[in-house]
């Protein structure tokens, strides 16, 4: 425990529902917002908003384009994202190894 | 992945100063706050905030007393306290376990 230093777990992945749509697109590559909403049970308001907070940091990106003419977003994470969330999640992994 | 769902993971513990104190907590038994506030690195301001919303739900409970004429404030989790803190644990290392 005593290696825990909280600054250097990314607070953009320290989120519940940044973390299930981050760790989705991780292993998914990429997805729809629907598919994002029905996965991680989150409302539209709180998905939104925590998809915009990881666009803000440039951890996901999206293309728009359409489908039967409607419009069609697709988000997937940057580089820098997959790189960030990977080492956020060695930081957990750190964290619980040291803790349990 | 596919069984991770955010809302079994408990917000309390889900913030990074709660994470770090109640960790402490959790291996040491109980602290004072001068302790917390060094080990976690945190504010006098964050601290305080995140050690009340801990209480607030009975997840810690304080101890008031005097050392040399001073009032002296000691921390400890409750027992629903470290259930939950296991359980938040175990959570996050199966999240992990399935994403890397």
């Amino acid at each position: 425990m005593n290696d825990y230093d909280y600054k250097k777990l990314d607070s953009i992945f320290h989120s519940r529902i940044r973390l299930a749509a981050a760790s989705l697109l991780y292993h998914d590559g990429s997805a729809d917002f629907n598919w994002l909403k029905i996965q991680t049970g989150a409302s539209d308001g709180n998905l939104t908003t925590h998809l915009r907070k990881m666009e803000e940091v440039q951890y996901i990106k999206i293309k728009k384009s359409f489908s039967e003419r409607k419009p069609h977003t697709v988000y997937s994470l940057t580089e820098d994202g997959r790189k960030a969330f990977e080492k956020y999640v060695k930081m957990l992994d750190s964290f619980i190894r040291s803790t349990i």
